[in-house]
């Protein structure tokens, strides 16, 4: 599958029609096969003891799923989520970003499935582990202007 | 099951352990078989266009399962999501709070299972349904002071 | 939403379209809310200690979800099944059927998402719970003739 | 993490304790990251058309994750799943084995979380995704004798 979008042209699509997260999330790497996102860890990210929260996991996990699924399709901002099934498997590691490794398992006329591993920056073992399912609108909807 | 803990004391449990969110989640009604919880929308929730955002009810749905775990253990801080499925069905109303109501399906000595379905206040039709799994620490070791 | 298909014309469909199946599934009610099935247990569900097989609770869930879905829109074979998130909560019961009680969350027009609680037959609590997500053939696709 | 079982003495376990399904199954190959899984197609699981059917491919998503499981802490009979969550994406070939590619994510002392990519022989594109959790019995318990 070719790619439709680089890492620059994401990051801008998402400043432009996500201001509302705009530095908190940047795309890191993409390829044919996967999309690396960071996610800058800020307080309010955080649960009491440091730890990063489980709804800023799933929010990296979406967003992860978001871009593997633009870099094939091009920008379409009306894209949503439909599923996501979401494993917690280790606690996150304080003072560091997340980083989320998707990767696009099916492309179709109106769905894509991709999963994503989040990690603590710096460690070997997945914190978290999620798969997602966009429901992809019909071309000509969405011009994300 | 019995009770072990009413609406008051689930309010005052989260304000204490998780100062972060107070003044995001209430709640609402506590009963043997279901939970209640409202979250307070507010402008961080929102996504562009005025909807309510995934990781927003994903919160909502994480917190209401937790609630209804501890209605029937107690009050323990360190019980922790393991996992979650949720559909989103319905684009949220826009200006109203979003209500999650909970029931707890299965609760063992290590796991409790529940799921939860999530409201536009006013609307009869839910807009995502989650279900997730808590592991329970052992009992003892969590007092929440 | 109006019925499209009533108990008897529910079991005829699975009849004609399912061979292979029938004679282990049975449709024992059905209502504007709900489908309850019947997994008639023989001894191909069963696993060692002769509790049933996830594979053969799966199946049951699978099933709820596709009739509870066909209430609604008629019978249409070509339904097909996109996604599944099941918790096994208890063993079920030996020698005992199981029941399927099915809901349909929504109906939209190219996916179904409805849940399904299992139960071992004359038991309270349930064995298993599962959500679904069927996508739904173009109208005239399909006339299961 | 270490290798407690090698390809032979995963097919003489499943041979001794299921019964049921032996002559369904086959370990291909195990490595520490990975086991790969055959499933002998016959007749028993297939639908109309020909094509493998869901509770089939559940059936091997499981049994691979059950033996990567295995594959890191030896043999014993009653881990059980408590969850999976199953993405369905393109409809398996006919006429073909189904193959299952299982890791393991996280080995904990109750729970262990692995993934699987389910492939008609002979496909690059996977048919079928799932994620699995297993509960693990305390050791000691089950000596699989």
């Amino acid at each position: 599958m070719a790619l439709m979008m680089d890492a620059a042209e994401m990051n801008a699509f998402l400043g432009k029609v996500f201001l509302e997260v705009a530095g908190e999330y940047q795309v890191e790497a993409v390829s044919e096969a996967s999309v690396t996102m960071r996610l800058l860890v800020q307080d309010r990210h955080l649960r009491p003891g440091g730890t990063v929260s489980g709804p800023a996991m799933f929010g990296l996990a979406d967003v992860t799923a978001y871009m593997v699924t633009l870099a094939h399709i091009g920008p379409r901002a009306l894209a949503v989520t439909t599923n996501c099934a979401i494993d917690f498997m280790r606690k996150p590691a304080a003072g560091v970003d997340l980083i989320g490794e998707g990767r696009l398992l099916k492309l179709g006329k109106q769905l894509s499935v991709s999963d994503v591993l989040i990690y603590s920056e710096g460690m070997a073992q997945p914190v978290a582990r999620a798969s997602l399912t966009y429901a992809i609108p019909p071309q000509g909807v969405d011009l994300a202007e």
